[in-house]
């Protein structure tokens, strides 16, 4: 058992008068003072164990051994910002690269998964010149300003829904508009979203995204029936939008059969964009963006760089 | 000499292959390898020394043997979402506060300054009920989407300002508009920022923050003229606005005199919400914003969480 020199109470109570409410707690009831982690299992302030089926982040387990040691063998050497040659990053994005369509081959690292969701937002923008986005309904992207506005999960209950975001049916064959009785549900949500671009474009409006999370995951954990991704890719593509696989939070091998949960929609099926966040780093901010070279370029051609101080060093640690 | 599997040539070659041309080096024409650092020193692949003049978060040195220490020790024992209870994250705000006002004394912690700038931005918002921002020219507050609108350096090579921005001259007593032969250059620039005010109140806009660098960096290292923030403060809390002091690459004791920069203004300025970065965990992805209880309950009155999957091991370090 670890020590413990404050005791939950005093924790608590310090948490309510150091840190805003705003940030709101697990079990926000009866909330658990976590001391210590291991593999599958979490400890509180008295000893208990927990197993731990809620972290979106301990990938590999607590404090994996070897996670923890390439951490520390890192920061011994070298933690500093990227604006330096340094070969960890390439050898990770390399890494990355041999986990993805061929197309997917220019990265971009970032601290957050909201990071990596508002670049993607930005790459959207800058390559199709067009502004607006569909997302599906009940969506959360991330808790910045410009993902707030393309998360129906917060902007109903903030800012409400901006002129330039449109929502598509959750393609849900449980609980949805169309069930697994339907004859096609695949093309029957790909629809949805047809229906919603054409009238975003009969006000006038042009799309740049469509922005989903591969098996949606705050709206339900829903898994879209197979093929609708693709036929979706093509509506967007045709309204001259890119499409964006929000992997944070369901990414690396997390829906069990495939690396990456929108390759649960055929092997052919290749987003434009893919973010990734959350469980890359076992706990350590990592983020990262990958495109296509088409995608890069257009951005690259506004001859403004991307800045970001990520650390070298929080690269080595996913080796 | 640390080994060097790649060599120079083949990493920049990989780089150029698998990274964003965007992601801009240091020194692009002749970038540096940088492998190791040590204290003041980085090292390249080549066994050179270099004085680290330019780092903006090594800020005890390069691997600090204390830095080094403490995140192994808390990677060890967790590393997890900040939803449970823990103490680092309190000891760290508590720390965090004997170094500010007292009224400052509300904390949220983040990955990157940039997420630090957009949630300064939401808070201002939500308390003011206001929209607009005052910014001063040239400077730079992030990389985000919301970020970019609110900076000169980035906006005016992308997609120019927006009618809720609006530029006030860069206090610069030295190349500025009122030069230190100016009777009373704070009053002066602070008239000017009034004036921007006013112009745009007579537009109908209605102000929700002033934002600016305590000591702009990107800017041009310029500082201020002592007495302007509390003058600006006052004109902007008179429209209804707050203000924001971005100490993400100024604050932790880098003006030389003072731990915050804003301090510089005079013992009496308060800042109402203010954001830090960078070299808050010497390498390691780590922010920070302070406000008031007034505008924290601004944000909590809206009944939406605000969530941040950080690790609580990325707090143990700092102490």
């Amino acid at each position: 058992m670890a020590a413990d020199p404050h005791g939950k109470a005093e924790t608590l109570a310090r948490r309510r008068r150091l840190l805003s409410s705003s940030c709101r707690l697990f079990f926000p009831e009866d909330p658990i003072k976590i001391v210590r982690g291991q593999g599958q299992y979490m400890y509180d302030e008295q000893g208990a164990e927990y197993i731990d089926c809620i972290n979106n982040v301990a990938h590999v387990g607590h404090c994996h051994p070897l996670v923890v040691q390439a951490a520390h063998e890192q920061n011994q050497v070298l933690n500093t910002n990227s604006r330096y040659l340094h070969d960890n990053i390439m050898d990770f994005a390399q890494r990355l690269s041999e986990t993805l369509p061929e197309k997917l081959c220019v990265f971009y690292f970032l601290n957050s998964g909201s990071e990596a969701n508002d670049l993607a937002l930005r790459l959207a923008r800058q390559y199709t010149g067009h502004w607006d986005v569909v997302v599906l309904d009940h969506a959360y992207h991330g808790h910045l300003s410009s993902l707030i506005d393309i998360s129906p999960y917060k902007f109903r209950d903030l800012d409400g829904q901006k002129e330039w975001v449109h929502v598509a049916p959750l393609p849900d064959t449980y609980r949805g508009l169309y069930r697994e009785d339907h004859p096609n549900p695949a093309e029957a949500y790909a629809n949805e979203v047809k229906r919603v671009v054409s009238s975003a474009q009969e006000q006038g409006r042009q799309i740049a995204a469509f922005f989903a999370e591969s098996l949606p995951s705050v709206g339900g954990q829903i898994i879209p029936p197979a093929g609708y991704f693709p036929e979706v890719a093509e509506h967007i593509h045709r309204a001259g939008g890119v499409f964006v696989a929000d992997e944070i939070q369901v990414g690396f091998g997390r829906v069990g059969k495939h690396f990456w949960a929108f390759q649960l929609q055929g092997e052919d099926f290749v987003p434009d964009i893919v973010t990734m966040g959350k469980s890359i780093g076992n706990g350590h901010p990592v983020a990262c963006v990958a495109t296509t070279q088409a995608v890069a370029r257009a951005f690259e051609a506004t001859g403004v760089e991307y800045f970001n101080t990520v650390s070298e060093g929080s690269r080595a640690r996913e080796h």
